[in-house]
């Protein structure tokens, strides 16, 4: 129930980051499917993390063991359970957090919440578990041959990629490691990120995430409409602090005559302030919406803490360090949107009598 | 499944702008809570439009009337029925709109979708649903009774509050009809709206909700963090383009070092850029947030579009007009709060061993 | 979650006896069917109390009012919201029972659980919640068209119709009123219903419920195998101690070779202890299945009991005394059978991929 | 959604007979509880195939790996993630049903449903998948320290143990390799159960579970009654055709003045009629129920069928046999009849405010 995402195609996960393995089930995929494998290891690639000079590495394979759900190549309609084991489990390293709370970190909450905590790194509040959600995503999306999913950094700090989706050549997106399809703003925030490493600091940025091709009809009336479990599922991801789809806050400046979207003929629009979503359904039109995200909050520098009992403590910087999360974020905003439109497309072919 | 707020405190809704009634059921609300009625209906009336000057009335009495689940006063801790009755059904206004599609409304992805649309005033689509919510969301914050909700005005158009939520009294937010408690800015918000309804235009703006003395605890670690929760349930407001929560998109131009809320020694934190959730989980601090809305679509103006065997039409604005919805989604926003962290709390008592 | 009928096809429901109204939501209901209303009172009109001599009437015209969700006689795939008012709140009768527990009734549980409990006439605990189930029993049967559920009195106390159902002409279920396809066997069930309606005694029964035209493939693998979806909504009415299905109870002494239905070359199969199920999926044969009903718990006799502070009191017989409730569950198993394989119809779908 | 055994605390599992390996997730589970992982396997143990002279053997260690959930030997209030590794994958042997479909077997109607079908011992319809539910079952026993859930053989084929469940000695259980508690009739089992695995055939039989000290309140008042969640339960074993609890089947033949179980002054009552459960909530009483299981499919006897083409066949019987599977079916139905107790113990503990 509160450990779902999706309503009617769902994924349960599991898993914590120096336990045994991750892993999931993966319910009502539909049958018949011939699964295609190298595209989601290629996904589980793309979120890996250490693949550039800007992060310190984890090494781990990353590899998808498939236990159930597929045979002979194919789905068979019933659920799909699937692990990623843990190989890199250096739980000694965490003895200096077991009595201490990182600031900004989850430690409190899940002690106060649970009483107990598993302090390896993060626990179950490890970003690990998006290994998950990268498996999940992969494979809804090759339910959705024709849409194209593609996301993007569109900001790291004060650097902001001002050109609009639409006069981006998105396919250049993994040209850079930055993941931003301009090159020039690419280089500037690379720079950015290299200065904040050498602090042992973080920063954060943005990300845009453009759909293509989504049938018309995604989305229910109420309460799952489609920015809705958008929304949901990105505000899931840990350093994630907002979500705008459409002209979003921006719109919000603009009166009813700029903002409405006239129609055209076909019943395209002429623009496309409701970013692809009339009443909460898709209306074949460009889904775009755009993430903000935090600075991570693991430093390389020591910061004031105190320890469980109220001692306080100076803690160190130490362990991996990742200066900035945001182009790792692109294949998981991939892949949750992904998922969600899977669902909300399943769940839509019910609505008309045959 | 997809009709539901709430996880395991649930309201189920229904009900179209012209249809008998709006109504819901609430389930697993616990028993033996007084309900206080006259609150209930004191949130009805705030949430009523037509209160003011700036917009034009719908005249209904917007009286819920409780069916089941309350016996002598008190909840049974059976399924709570409710129903408002629609008084105003002035079916024949909508004739006009019922071969056409409105731009930027719901009218053609509901034709799309389902094959058949309830054309008058919108249908399912119409924001009188919120009157559901509204029921459920005051009973709901009578189960939470330390909590304070207020949400207010923060902005209208390029008029922004720009005073931190923290030096405002939100005790004035109700003491002029924009709901913004900085009187001064208020009184350019007014002007504004008036300026824009006298071309039969519309403006949108951002809402800020802050929610005091809530229990530390409150979310899911993964697919149900408290500010998911509260992102899903906004985004269900009708004209909401975007949500964030505490330093939201401005937080991802910050460093970690910047970023971090360094604990004191009562586990309170010395900033609140987490706005009140670390890793999904309430950790006592303030939870804020704030909204965008668009600007209204429905225009006193006349407008271009297409009938639905694609015809041009000139779509004449005529009936209710609302300039800018902004003040009266206060009322709904603290209610979807409250019944969020009503749902997360009650979860959130089974948690520990007992 | 638990106050729900169906999985997708979901029906949420709410009521006390003597509350002001019983009434239910009904979601996910395609959108574009016209619906049958005289079919849904008809049912309701076949399940009120009170149609002949044996029973003592309770007057309710039990009238169901739709609120939402059909928009000139059809669906509209938004949420079907239903009302049927209590017309006959005999609150005061009820006084007695407000401080004591009547023996294997509901009112010592209620209590125990809730703190609380509305003990007019059962509160949440009547059977008056059937209504709910017949109005979205009646409407889910509409979807599908050429399914047959019937449903007959198969005993009452030691009377039983051994003739097995496919040797019964089931067109003669109405033509009595125990609902008891053989005319004969009616005959000595009504003497019996009579023998102890005298002595103010009440008798229990069975009911068998056969599908006949079922499509192949409603269910699912594991937990939700048609046969426990089935189970579980009929374990659901008051009084039903027993379900088994297909072979049932007696299968349970028959061997392997006896009991396995050999296919024919057009995959029926020549026998079928199966009951049209098998691995939890039906296989297009007749689904059958049998109920087991305690006498009902009210008594026209003076009864001993204890009040909630444990004194001995004697219970008078008084109220309204129907001595036999199975010829009225009729309808109601008709309306479950219904909705679960309308649900699982709706469900299976999208098992294979278009 | 129709993967899930419970309703709050919750499990979804997947696997196949001679896939990689069965598992599960179980939400919802209390932090805090150290957990008894011998009790686990013990159950695991009881459940193993193959222990006896009555049956063949399938050589699996049947060990669970925990994965997540659980830290330092205690639940963390995580999802706990499991798995068990098939290790007897001869998949070769399989050939032979491939192409034809197996009476009485879920071949045809997987295939039927899902266009594809795991033939491989059964896929997904293998009673194999009642591993995870020992596990979960083991695992959410130790939530309910106090209560006794004993199963037991009542009945094999025609031999039935009429002594009534309390003047048994249930702590003789698991003194013989049929369950039976009642030694004289149990050597009669044995006997009935050796002559047909002489003859390559199987026999059905019977289960009565009793649940001693279970607390008072349990089950929800309309559509998750405690006896509903049961039979859901119980229904989803595959052999299972029947359920019935408290005077069952029997009690249809009863008058209301015999069935009425009368309180004492402590509001235990002097019968037991109801089974332990009124109005759908347990009472403190003892609850007890009784189970139908048909004979395996599976004979060691060559049987007639046909191939997918629907030409005729004779399906040779070999591989494993086990003409009995009732006694194996005991540590099955407490470990299901534990987690839904566990389910709604936790449920319950919200229905009263605090």
């Amino acid at each position: 129930m509160m450990n779902n995402l999706g309503n009617f195609l769902s994924l349960s996960s599991f898993g914590e980051s120096h336990g045994a393995a991750y892993g999931g089930i993966i319910t009502h995929f539909p049958a018949g499917l011939e699964v295609d494998f190298k595209a989601i290891q290629h996904e589980l690639n793309r979120r890996k993390p250490g693949q550039s000079s800007i992060v310190t590495q984890r090494k781990e394979s990353d590899t998808v063991q498939f236990l159930s759900g597929i045979f002979e190549g194919k789905t068979t309609g019933t659920p799909i359970g699937f692990i990623i084991e843990n190989e890199n489990q250096r739980s000694k390293d965490y003895d200096h957090i077991a009595q201490a709370y990182r600031p900004s970190h989850a430690d409190y909450t899940y002690e106060q919440k649970f009483g107990i905590r598993d302090y390896r790194g993060g626990g179950r509040a490890s970003a690990r578990e998006t290994l998950n959600w990268v498996v999940a995503g992969a494979l809804a999306k090759q339910l959705l041959p024709n849409i194209q999913i593609q996301a993007y950094t569109s900001s790291i700090g004060e650097i902001n990629c001002s050109t609009p989706y639409y006069d981006l050549d998105l396919s250049q997106t993994e040209s850079n490691i930055v993941r931003c399809p301009d090159e020039a703003t690419a280089q500037k925030m690379i720079e950015r990120i290299k200065e904040v490493k050498k602090q042992g600091n973080t920063i954060g940025g943005t990300v845009t995430c453009v759909v293509r091709n989504a049938p018309v009809g995604l989305g229910e009336p109420v309460f799952s409409k489609l920015q809705a479990e958008l929304a949901k599922a990105m505000l899931s991801i840990n350093a994630c602090k907002g979500f705008e789809y459409g002209s979003g806050f921006e719109g919000s400046k603009m009166t009813g005559k700029e903002h409405n979207d006239l129609f055209n003929a076909d019943f395209s629009t002429q623009t496309n302030h409701s970013g692809g979503i009339q009443g909460g359904i898709s209306n074949g039109m460009d889904i775009y919406f755009r993430l903000a995200f935090k600075p991570v909050a693991t430093l390389l520098q020591p910061q004031e803490s105190f320890t469980r009992n109220g001692e306080p403590i100076i803690l160190e910087g130490k362990g991996r360090h990742d200066p900035c999360v945001v182009p790792r974020a692109i294949p998981i905003v991939e892949a949750l949107t992904a998922f969600i439109l899977a669902d909300l497309y399943l769940i839509n072919h019910k609505k008309k009598l045959p």
